[in-house]
């Protein structure tokens, strides 16, 4: 079939009516299926169940000297800030273990930020107009803080390597464009991995502000669901070797490894950055749960534990990946006002579908069953200037259940798309 | 023997020397004892040891109708708040459960109040300059956020029945005036539970500032040591009554009920202040850990069944306090310069020495082995006028330990104040 800008005004009317069709069809199987957001599903969770449950005496409980369940060690347990600095490339020392909530983390970043400053530079409260550069599309959450915080948000298109450098760089030209978001790896929701150049560009960043940082949130690390995956250049010593040092606050957490709600999160500063913000959290908290810090050391091991680990959540993502990626081949093939992302791994699959349609594309799916992210998520303040963008989260139902969802989300896409051809 | 001050001074050189003797033989025997925090013993945190190995199967992990180890329900898991609503007399819709630690829900909480304000106010930043009340002698952590987020710390006396409340609601007409730190049930360091009358006062409060708070820090509501303990009135049904739903922040923990890094702490605050909480804390994390929360719950149930808990904590913590008490009556008994406080619960024994002597005292203490919390700690920025206040914190250590470092304590007294009264 033609792609529909070529049809004629009588063949789309021919099609509108027998795609019309197909979405009652659908309508009346009465669906109810759910693929907004990056969640695993039940049994990627059961994976790591004896992370709950190995340690069971109370000696089980104690390592590096302390007894975990009692107080100490606000920035964490040193053999979980080894198992991070492992998978970072960077210092142990530089690595400051949390809770459970990498959002958290990075929340209390930016709150520090504006309170106390970072790098001996005023409170951002004290500075004025606030700017943060926004990869587009990107990750709602991240948007959000900033949002809350009363930041301006700058958008930075994001190319097939990686966010567009040279607009970074004329940016952090301006001494009011504190940060910049990034997810470098599977990228949150293109799935994009920056390439080793962009890595390097942007741990090379020569910023206006000293209090300029770079927020790297490697939630996807090692979250491959093909193969070997991609490679993502470790940015620590990339920073350091251009003389960057403090430029990154990079943040991870086992939310896709263990437990979303229940695993261990860290963040991982420069030595400068380090000192300063073990000085704050002393006075926010007396330690972070350590015995999940334990419990997951214990289990996880190392990095190369993890890997072997992690082919386990990939054999139950990959079949569901693959669903909606036959269901959108199948279903919108040869439409070439539409695409979408093949990534290697992560969470989510990129759908543009033709510009000013993809907030109907949403109701009309909400209207046959499936819950998808809002359109417009992607971008700051919930506005995609193209109104192209949705975000496929298909991990949690069961691949029938993706399957059909992603067959309806096909049907909404051309109704959409016929839609707004013919004016309606 | 007389009290020193009613010594001649040849009486005075000469009980010098023998108290030195004393003091020179405890340093011989190379003791190494830490009285410094309040931290349980490890045969304490075994009681609760359950609450980590009951639940084993995934299935066990899913409650109130969700997977607790997946992501959801940022205020915390329904069952969580209904348990912490009994303990408070409060409705569970106004209980936000957090992570392990109560201290950064406090932090945040005024670190909220800082950056968005409360109430529908002003943000404190932009407030100029901004006081808060602590009650003296008082907690060294709740000092520390004050004097890390810039507030000015007015300090009010704590009386036999709690604060001087004449001067608390005097200092609250000054519409700088944002918050008072309390700790209402055996305060920290003094053991102080307010009576009813100090309670409803508190709770009566027509503070100036529509965005002062009453932090109320309930650390120790149910940790009776002797007997039945003392009785806390409950202060939201108080402050309800008394036209003032949002006046309070309460905090909980099991911190010293299960295992102070492994707990689970709640806010509680009135109805608007718990919604606009809630919409704030949805930006900074995803959820808390509700795997630990579940945890708790299911092994702890209700209060009916905490309190039979806290009666074994009670049969450990009793002969530790009996302990210090028996050596403070025995080496300071009829040293009329100083005094101490027989606690019915709580965690600390708090002793009033010659007034300019505490520094001396720690730091003669530590000669012999035996660290106790710094000096001053109990005061805003570390500053006892009176150089008078030591906090003894027994739990930990063995009973035949603390009673070794309560002796060398009341020899560090004695020596102190002997030094003082000669010139020394």
């Amino acid at each position: 079939m033609n792609s529909y800008q070529n049809l004629s005004m009588s063949e789309q009317k021919a099609e509108y009516g027998a795609v019309r069709a197909r979405f009652e069809a659908f309508k009346s199987r009465g669906l109810k299926l759910n693929i907004a957001r990056g969640v695993p599903s039940k049994e990627q969770l059961d994976l790591s169940q004896r992370v709950l449950t190995d340690l069971t005496a109370p000696e089980d409980y104690f390592a590096d000297g302390v007894d975990t369940r009692s107080y100490g060690l606000s920035d964490g347990l040193p053999c979980a800030k080894a198992f991070f600095a492992e998978l970072a490339s960077a210092p142990a020392e530089n690595v400051i273990v949390g809770g459970n909530s990498s959002l958290n983390m990075m929340y209390d970043a930016v709150m520090r930020t504006m309170l106390f400053g970072i790098g001996g530079c005023e409170p951002l409260v004290k500075q004025g107009r606030l700017k943060w550069i926004c990869v587009v599309p990107g990750y709602d959450r991240h948007f959000a803080i900033c949002e809350q915080m009363g930041i301006e948000m700058v958008t930075v298109p994001m190319l097939a390597d990686g966010p567009d450098m040279d607009a970074v760089e004329e940016l952090v030209r301006d001494p009011q464009v504190k940060g910049i978001w990034c997810t470098p790896k599977y990228s949150n929701p293109d799935g994009t991995t920056y390439s080793d150049a962009v890595v390097r560009r942007m741990a090379g960043l020569k910023p206006a502000a000293r209090d300029f940082r770079v927020y790297w949130d490697n939630a996807y690390c090692i979250h491959d669901v093909y193969g070997e995956g991609d490679r993502l250049a470790p940015i620590y010593p990339l920073a350091v070797e251009q003389g960057n040092p403090d430029l990154v606050l990079q943040f991870m957490s086992t939310s896709k490894i263990s437990f979303p709600g229940a695993g261990v999160a860290c963040l991982i500063a420069g030595p400068n950055d380090a000192r300063d913000i073990r000085r704050l959290l002393a006075v926010q908290t007396i330690c972070p749960d350590k015995t999940n810090q334990l419990r997951h050391v214990r289990y996880f091991r190392n990095a190369a534990f993890l890997k072997e680990h992690m082919k386990k959540h990939a054999e139950i993502v990959r079949p569901k990946f693959d669903a909606v990626l036959n269901a959108l081949d199948a279903g919108l093939g040869g439409q070439d006002y539409v695409r979408w992302s093949r990534p290697k791994g992560g969470y989510f699959i990129c759908l543009w579908v033709m510009p000013g349609t993809a907030r109907r594309v949403v109701e009309l799916a909400a209207e046959g069953g499936v819950t998808l992210t809002d359109a417009g998520a992607t971008w700051p303040l919930h506005r995609d200037p193209d109104d192209s963008v949705i975000r496929i989260a298909p991990t949690r139902p069961e691949v029938a259940e993706i399957a059909a969802a992603a067959e309806l989300l096909c049907v909404a896409v051309r109704l959409a798309a016929l839609e707004k051809l013919m004016g309606q």
